[in-house]
């Protein structure tokens, strides 16, 4: 899996290898179980710091899609990837809303929203579920 | 229109303050034409610093929501909203793709998505349109 990194983006070094990995999941690229590079590795492949690898690393720990061990490093969580349990979706919904007003504000209906939602979710899931 | 602003949040001030501003126009509380406060007063009320309000009116303006003259101060566009171009929507598909990618990795199907869009649509625009 290659991750690719804007530097132009507002969006955070950190936020954007995180975001890589959590794509790669989806797309079932990345499975459970499966080692990640290591730190020093990731840093050196994509010319950036090592503190903006492990911060992305930390972050993806916290939210439990990886685990970080000793022995074998950064792993993609194995047993128990993290649901879509009421929390996360109170927190996407307050992700989505300013996109959703500013649709709106735009004069977008709802099914023009939904077919950008569409469009997305064929790109990451292109096999459908 | 009362603006809340989250200290907590990692939301910069700035961009809550836009975004609920955005959120205004959406939900038809803030009409085209309408005088926002002034920088001095908002900053007053919200208790925060005038660069801040004062980066979140130049974002509005960046975007075509507002408009800022000498006289008038600070009006929401009262002629040419911004609309849904395509570049507006390349721009939204990048910003729903993070989000969806954690709700795939997290088992999300579409519809599933799609109800949290719907709820998120109805917030904004109790009335339907």
């Amino acid at each position: 899996m290659l991750l690719a990194i804007d530097l132009q983006s507002e969006t955070p070094i950190y936020t954007q290898i995180a975001q890589q990995i959590i794509e790669g999941i989806a797309k079932g690229e990345l499975i459970p179980g499966e080692g990640l590079p290591s730190v020093r590795a990731l840093a050196v492949d994509l010319g950036v710091n090592l503190h903006t690898v492990n911060k992305a690393y930390h972050l993806l720990k916290q939210d439990g899609y990886v685990q970080i061990n000793r022995k074998q490093g950064v792993i993609i969580e194995p047993d128990a990837m993290p649901i879509a349990d009421e929390q996360f979706k109170k927190n996407l919904l307050e992700r989505l809303r300013p996109l959703i007003a500013e649709a709106i504000a735009r004069g977008m209906e709802m099914n023009q929203f939904e077919e950008l939602v569409g469009t997305s979710f064929n790109e990451l899931l292109p096999n459908g579920r």
